[in-house]
């Protein structure tokens, strides 16, 4: 406990955008987060108080970091779980559990586990390292077809470790180079989907469950360009059923806090579940004006054991666009420009940067747009996203 | 220019709830605020990242403090005027500017200031310090009667500083302790009210304006405990009339950031200035989730000539309602408890807390509730901030 607020403290591991915008909305619950950085220069390390430079994969600087937390949590699903098990031998309450994490670490496990579930997903099958490994990927192909998804079990993340593969030669490459690089494999059947869904909910450990609207997330090479809440046009038994998969995923898989389920909508309105994340998502950015709580507020009242907030929107349509890293040569002088013609442009759309250096593709903030008519929000939306991204168009 | 982020860095002198509040708006900016704090226990010294510990009456601590800083402004108005003037005679940006703050900081020379300009207040008069004046007090009581309200020029909040006297042997107990204290008084005609309002507006160095719709303010003992918006009742041409004199008064006084002007509404209509403050204030903590733009954000917008951002209502109905230190002794293992309690009651109201002890009657945070319905949401809004007020009833 803070002897000086009175309230448990909650520390966060990693400093990206997701412990930047947890600490926002940590500071109206009265809280001061403790946060693990890599470096001073991190996004959350930039705007946070209690911040402990260190190594999430080394236990000591974890140990370190954990003195004084009632709770410790994450940005990212990337800390070893071996080491999660020993702060929580050690007697820290970590949330989610390492033994739910592992099913956002370990996408096979995923599938397995989910599959015992009878929960829906593609095809897949776990391959042999090597080349041993085309005969896996054939046999699948035998049954669905080409082309098939190859994925690196662990460690991927916005289309990285995520591969394409047309051809047996395609699919022998991409395994000899990930054997080489010690990354395990595994293929999915590659589904033909009319678009991406996301259902995101929340978990508290005295067992409250609560879920937003599924909403429509839009993938450019791999990576979320535009969320549409709620997903337009999705039938409600369909909007019933992703939400009801995600709470379901939520119970027996014992997650605490925010859950992601990626879904995959084909076109006769199957739905199959794509990734799941234990964390604040990006699916879940537009809350943060777009709900009456916030994905970043209900992870933590989540992982405080507090009662979750509604879930409600705030408007019958919200959209949100990332904003993505241009050529760096117009960086840094060039942002500042930018905000002051995005925010004349579009005074009601939200900005929202995270502090990060702005290189080629990578999510260096969003935008939130809300409003009645989904034409008019998103266009909005778009429109302040690819200005503020440097090196996009600069007229609309 | 923070080299990392490639933006202006705001500094905040003062690290009260405001600052803590603005912290909190200035992160999805892509801001990392430099704050003066007394004491490292300050609310806003809790959660922000680069936090100066000095006193704002030092002239060596403010410009210790001011260096880096694009543009310097203020959680409140007591820091000497003669060092703000000295900050930018050195060449820093200070917004406020020492000639608009005046006009909050002196009581008197506001009230001359918008008498010049014709704008309506009530009658008022400086006061001889000592024994001598009473003689003012009783000219103003001959014109308008007793009681007399009895002003500090400057320094008084919440109430503080404000006496109201009802027999020439009671102000002159005031008037005898003032003089004691070494406080200069003015007096005014108690007016008759039917209710408070306040009309919160922002403006840019740029002269772009924006105007909050009006609200009723509902002050127990001087302390504001609720905020309606809008101000239930309100004529269209009365908060036409409110915002137009809020809006004048930021031009005529240059005033650049975000501009409260309580107002007295009387039984006939007429619309009396109480009081200005010059940064956001309690009157448009509601804006946070109520409106598009909240005052904190727009604050940051305007002290950075930003364009100003959209300050339409986020639903129909927003009530704020105050929550209010109670007996210590309950503090603070109290409060923990009751967060949970006052989550599962209404997971729709917005709690904020301010990183404050819980001294009896301080102000320690805020709920805000929206809806539809005034009458229902303004009761959710005082359950809630009853609840929370340590000491407060414990059941609804």
């Amino acid at each position: 406990m803070d002897q000086r607020t009175g309230l448990p403290v909650v520390g966060i591991i990693g400093a990206g955008q997701l412990a930047r915008m947890m600490h926002q909305a940590a500071i109206p619950l009265g809280q001061s987060p403790r946060i693990l950085a890599d470096s001073a220069d991190d996004g959350a390390a930039l705007v946070a108080h209690d911040v402990v430079i260190g190594d999430y994969r080394d236990l000591a600087d974890l140990r370190r970091f954990a003195v004084g937390c009632d709770v410790v949590t994450f940005d990212h699903e990337h800390v070893p779980s071996e080491h999660i098990r020993a702060l929580a031998a050690d007697g820290t309450t970590v949330l989610p559990s390492a033994d739910a994490l592992r099913f956002a670490q370990d996408k096979a496990a995923m599938r397995e586990r989910l599959g015992g579930l009878g929960l829906p997903g593609p095809a897949w099958a776990r391959l042999e390292s090597g080349a041993g490994g085309l005969a896996g990927v054939e046999a699948l192909a035998a049954q669905h077809g080409w082309p098939v998804v190859l994925k690196a079990i662990s460690g991927g993340y916005d289309g990285k470790g995520v591969w394409v593969v047309a051809t047996p030669a395609e699919a022998l490459t991409v395994i000899e180079d990930a054997a080489a690089a010690g990354i395990a494999l595994m293929a999915e059947e590659a589904v033909a989907i009319v678009r991406e869904l996301a259902a995101v909910v929340a978990r508290s450990p005295f067992g409250q469950g609560a879920a937003w609207p599924v909403v429509e997330t839009v993938q450019v090479e791999g990576i979320c360009v535009e969320v549409l809440a709620p997903a337009p046009g999705l039938a409600p038994e369909a909007a019933d059923e992703a939400q009801k998969i995600a709470l379901r995923i939520a119970v027996e898989l014992d997650v605490v806090g925010v859950l992601a389920v990626e879904l995959f909508e084909t076109a006769d309105g199957t739905l199959l579940i794509n990734e799941l994340a234990m964390r604040p998502h990006n699916s879940g950015h537009w809350t943060i004006e777009g709900a009456r709580t916030s994905q970043f507020e209900q992870h933590l009242r989540a992982v405080l054991d507090y009662p979750l907030g509604s879930p409600e929107m705030a408007a019958p349509v919200v959209v949100m666009a990332n904003v993505l890293g241009g050529p760096t040569d117009v960086y840094p002088a060039g942002i500042d420009e930018r905000i002051h013609h995005c925010m004349a442009r579009w005074p009601d759309v939200k900005i929202h940067l995270y502090g990060k250096g702005f290189r080629p593709g990578r999510k260096v903030g969003h935008v939130t747009a809300l409003g009645d008519d989904l034409e008019i929000v998103r266009a909005r939306a778009k429109a302040a996203a690819d200005y503020l991204s440097l090196g996009g168009p600069d007229v609309h």
